[in-house]
């Protein structure tokens, strides 16, 4: 329960694109910030050990990310990667020269024995990120996608193949042993509203959820807990999340997400131009509202975009 | 015995300064070297595996060292250390991109299970390095310097503190369990000419040397074995070896090297201003040659060095 004068609890479950942006946008107007971020996509590469949600996230919230691309650093070269190119290294992986710092110093600190949530926690500080930026987990989890050509690790069919397999289903290595990491439960059962941002509903909350405890903190908690739909007019901004609808069964279309979270969440949230759906999504016993869910790179607009989702939040159910 | 018609084998022993220009020199007088280096100052920074002195005559063979500094890559840029510093890295040891290039990938393959033979053979390749850069061992060695500010790890040391300390003893971890890296006891049994460079005969020359087996080949060489003075005049143009003879109770001249060396060798080179030093140093049991032992950073100077060097390898006794 919100303690008046106290800043608003907010908890945002997030993958790497819409759902660093909407906890950008949250990181505006609360200082009780905390994001959940899905480490399932993380990988090790050229030996090192490489986050890309979470960096994603903290480059985000520290206003440094790539805005064009929507991951890495803003002005980044590139001379170590072709370096390495030259040294017959298989490069296939962009990595900017500032972002590598990010992984050297990430995989010395890991190799040192810290977990991935203090180099987390040390790194958001450093770059003067206030929010608390949380891995799902410490434990090494792993997306595998069965597809045509065999199963698949998350970055090969994500980037080394640009997401143009048809998955045919999804396995999440390592899922049954991991923990949450610290802070994430708490993070889930103490917040005033937890928000489960506008990410691929399989493969970036997915995971988080897939953590064993997530998914029955959340269903207990006493915040409200609202869903974005990143499916907006039978589409998705980016990714593969309307393709992976498709070929696993389900509609695509806000409501194909909205059964996927339906008993979950209190509330589901859809773009506008989503209205229509508004009432079979009811019907699946949520709160529903439609809003303007299309983020722009102005701050402002994410601010927007959270203070938005605050309001139904605390709006009366139904 | 050098076969008629085929290169002349030549075997050099190296650091990382002067020993990689004259290789460089070799490089160009024949097609059949082989450089063995020191790996005593090898190091792990930020989780990388660091090997000084093999990079430096890898990229001096490249034709690709910083010509003024006389190690890293020439035109390398900062990006990464620059990020990392910003990181909250203690970053006192320069890495150029390109150069950490380098580092990432020798770490991820020796990660991977690769020998650093086998990794400085690949980046070799990848240069177009035609000559055999071997390191000493595939062991990992440590030279450890007794200060008064207590015992240093040889970067700390050298690059840290501007070897500015006054070396008391000087130990090398690891040294007794240590096996000569493949091929290097061959490269010194079956070579025409061994030359022990004109580099640090403690902290360069003198682990190389110390790797169980090295010296006993090397004695036992047939090849004619040939030790360049790296203090000309009483002084070495770079590095600490000076101050380490005076503090370790040597000769600061060509004079107290050549007693490092006397019987294990069979020619003595010291630079034309130490001419006056040969009689002395004959009567240690070795021939002595006087010959132009200053290199710039001119190609055609250090053929000229290795040209001189083969001469007075082949000259008879005495």
């Amino acid at each position: 329960m919100h303690v008046p004068d106290a800043p608003l609890r907010v908890t945002v479950l997030s993958g790497g694109g819409g759902g660093a942006k909407l906890a950008h946008g949250f990181a505006q107007v609360t200082s009780d910030l905390t994001v959940v971020v899905n480490t399932a996509d993380d990988a090790v590469l050229h030996g090192l050990s490489i986050s890309p949600d979470v960096d994603t996230v903290m480059y985000t919230l520290a206003g440094r990310i790539d805005p064009a691309k929507g991951w890495g650093l803003a002005d980044d070269t590139a001379a170590v990667l072709g370096a390495m190119r030259e040294l017959g290294e298989d490069t296939w992986f962009h990595l900017g020269d500032k972002d590598l710092a990010t992984h050297v110093v990430r995989t010395a600190r890991l190799r040192a024995g810290a977990t991935l949530s203090e180099v987390t926690a040390q790194l958001c500080a450093a770059l003067g990120v206030g929010a608390r930026v949380l891995p799902m987990s410490d434990d090494r989890v792993a997306t595998l996608l069965r597809t045509a050509e065999g199963t698949l690790g998350f970055q090969e069919y994500f980037v080394g193949r640009q997401h143009r397999d048809e998955v045919l289903g999804i396995d999440l290595d390592g899922i049954d042993v991991a923990r949450p990491a610290p802070g994430v439960l708490e993070a889930l059962t103490s917040a005033d509203v937890v928000v489960l941002g506008p990410s691929n509903p399989f493969v970036s909350i997915g995971p988080i959820l897939a953590v064993p405890g997530v998914h029955e903190a959340l269903a207990g908690s006493p915040a409200r807990r609202v869903a974005v739909s990143p499916v907006v007019g039978g589409r998705v901004l980016k990714g593969p999340a309307a393709h992976m609808l498709a070929s696993l069964g389900h509609d695509v279309s806000a409501l194909g997400v909205a059964r996927l979270y339906a008993g979950l969440v209190d509330t589901f949230v859809v773009d506008e131009q989503d209205a229509h759906l508004v009432p079979e999504i009811r019907d699946l016993g949520m709160d529903v509202h439609a809003v303007r869910t299309v983020m722009g790179a102005d701050v402002a607009d994410r601010a927007r975009f959270a203070r938005d989702l605050i309001a139904v939040a605390a709006a009366p159910g139904r």
